[in-house]
């Protein structure tokens, strides 16, 4: 076995679909020596972040906590509380994440009732009635808000009644867009809602928050079947979280002092400026890169401030370009995944990545490697039509 | 809501089942500013981690990799990868963890065969060939090496050879045992292996390092079913671990960092100077209890270096001692579990929490501890027979 050195990554400038770059103060709170678990400190610093969690949702659900995995974790345990063999679920499918939801529904033995649209648009409350006047007793409807693999942005809260009406729970997929997009948990009547930590939180990857409201919650305690993992079992998860402080595995100590420390910095910055913060740095970088002839992949209109999913140049190397700004400018971009894997580029402003400084670096380095690749752009374009957004908003 | 203050948690001495204290080394490579989770940079980190897994696991398993989860999501990632609806599975039930496999075991709607023996004990041989014989076709045989619950410590080698015998599996929880006391998983024909990140490699919990030879794997890819976990499922995990670096999930970077420095110091202690560090330091506490009247509660011959199971002495107020432990002490250590809450401490002396020092510092904290609550003890008499064991030793 070869030894392996000192740990000295690059530094780099994370404009990926996560993580997002880490702001120092999280970075500290990781490197913070440990208490135990079950420490009546550590009791309190879990109370502290499910009252910051049910601020970044909006909402006042009781169960609110991080999951302790990545947020397909939380996609996961959200799925399996809420699910039993048999029941009918209906899986809007228009990127990545939604497959993934189709197959964690198939495998906890229940029906998936796909809803299909192109990937980059979002469905309508039309398509969501039709596809619910399709079933017999829907146990949940699910919605990606934000995909992260296309960069579209669903609308929510015209859907929420419909869902309601047809005696399902909404179930809300919000990885890519808590703390970066507006989202209100309980005045859209969403029952179900998970995110991740590494995207707009801008804290490192490993925990999941879920918000369950009472409605949801009284599902999960009505099960006929036992939940079939035991990890992501909220019925015991509830337990250590709540009052009972009953053990159940080892919660991520670093982790969670990490997400409680990027929570304050989202509260010390304000909901309303963070959301104001990320569409302008969108609105700048859409500028740039349509001065330099690269349109926006997702649905016009539907396009998320946090993740944008852009077209690549015909005759332009998607992998060298990528490639190209790792290696000589630090910074990372997202490959395409699945059918539009080298279709488009992802290029997420998340959290500490969203700055008007790494907007202009990228566009800035992307006119080098492009007209390198003999894409005709000229320099410092797409940089001038960022800096005309600045200066005007 | 109130506001959350700064992260100022106290500087505990961690001597508890876990989490162990970490090393300086450990949280600065915590603090390290993130790469993506697909970076060249990454993937080179994640192969020199699987090399140094290979190493405290003592194997050769190419499928050697960090699940993205606690303890605890490592032993349902084994599981449930194994196990089909109607599978025999023999589990060994001689504490908290042996029941936690049962529970997983029927939420994969599978046939648990529990061997039980008294908590604190271990299982012999005898006992597995009789349950074995009592099978028709089990598919694994499950044994705890370490019990955290209870400080018991299961020999293997001997029991390795009748689950082969009756064409099962062998698995084992090494969550309290790795790099603390000699496991050695090729040797002993050890088929899975699991194991957590908290206890003796000294590293925050988070992470589960898990190992799977190829008699296994070829059990997980004969599959008729689908893994009932999507995140869990280690054929698509594997992807992203092995050449193909297939998205599955986003690794934890941070805890991947920490996990790869934590195993570094392993490597660079050595193993087998770490096993000895782990049993002097053990021989040292126990003599110190001794002389204090305060028995080890495991079967004796089979008690952990790790995890030391002691009963509390009659007349003394368990939760009172834990409290001004920690309160006036910092020293936090844990409550028995399940039957034992009340009549056991469980005192861990585990990676970095496995020194002289706290040793000396805890014996002499119950000496006054003790003491004050009216148990008859005189102030040094532990420190001095733990002297002892250290100048002779």
């Amino acid at each position: 076995m070869e030894t392996a050195g000192e740990l000295a990554p690059a530094a780099r400038i994370l404009l990926g679909p996560g993580p997002s770059n880490i702001h120092s103060r999280v970075l500290k709170a990781l490197s913070t020596p440990l208490v135990g678990h079950l420490d009546p400190e550590f009791i309190r610093l879990m109370d502290e972040t499910k009252d910051l969690l049910r601020f970044v949702f909006q909402t006042k659900n009781t169960l609110t906590l991080p999951i302790s995995g990545t947020g397909s974790a939380g996609m996961e345990a959200c799925l399996v509380n809420l699910i039993e063999p048999g029941d009918e679920v209906v899986v809007g499918v228009n990127g990545v994440f939604g497959s993934r939801m189709v197959d964690i529904v198939e495998r906890c033995g229940a029906k998936p009732v796909v809803m299909e649209t192109q990937w980059g648009n979002v469905f309508t409350p039309d398509q969501v009635q039709a596809t619910l006047k399709r079933c017999r007793q829907p146990r949940l409807v699910a919605l990606v808000h934000a995909e992260t693999s296309t960069g579209a942005w669903q609308p929510l809260e015209e859907i929420s009644p419909l869902v309601h009406q047809a005696g399902a729970l909404f179930v809300v997929d919000a990885v890519t867009s808590l703390a970066g997009c507006p989202l209100q948990v309980d005045a859209w009547g969403i029952d179900v809602c998970y995110s991740g930590t590494q995207k707009c939180l801008s804290c490192p990857p490993g925990l999941s928050p879920v918000t369950f409201n009472q409605v949801a919650l009284e599902v999960v305690r009505r099960r006929k079947s036992k939940v079939p993992s035991w990890y992501l079992d909220l019925t015991m998860i509830e337990k250590y979280w709540g009052e009972e402080r009953v053990y159940h595995h080892t919660a991520p100590i670093s982790m969670n002092y990490a997400l409680r420390e990027a929570l304050r910095l989202v509260q010390e910055e304000g909901l309303e400026a963070r959301f104001r913060r990320h569409q302008r740095n969108h609105t700048a970088l859409a500028a740039g890169l349509g001065a330099l002839g690269i349109a926006l992949a997702a649905q016009e209109g539907h396009r998320l401030w946090t993740l944008n999913s852009v077209t690549i140049p015909v005759g332009v190397d998607d992998a060298v370009v990528r490639r190209q700004l790792l290696d000589d400018y630090n910074i990372e971009i997202g490959a395409g995944l699945g059918p539009l894997r080298g279709k488009v580029w992802r290029i997420g402003l998340m959290g500490e990545s969203s700055t008007r400084s790494n907007v202009l670096f990228l566009l800035s380095a992307l006119e080098e490697v492009l007209q390198e690749q003999g894409y005709p752009c000229a320099l410092g374009a797409g940089v001038a039509a960022a800096q005309a957004v600045y200066v005007a908003v």
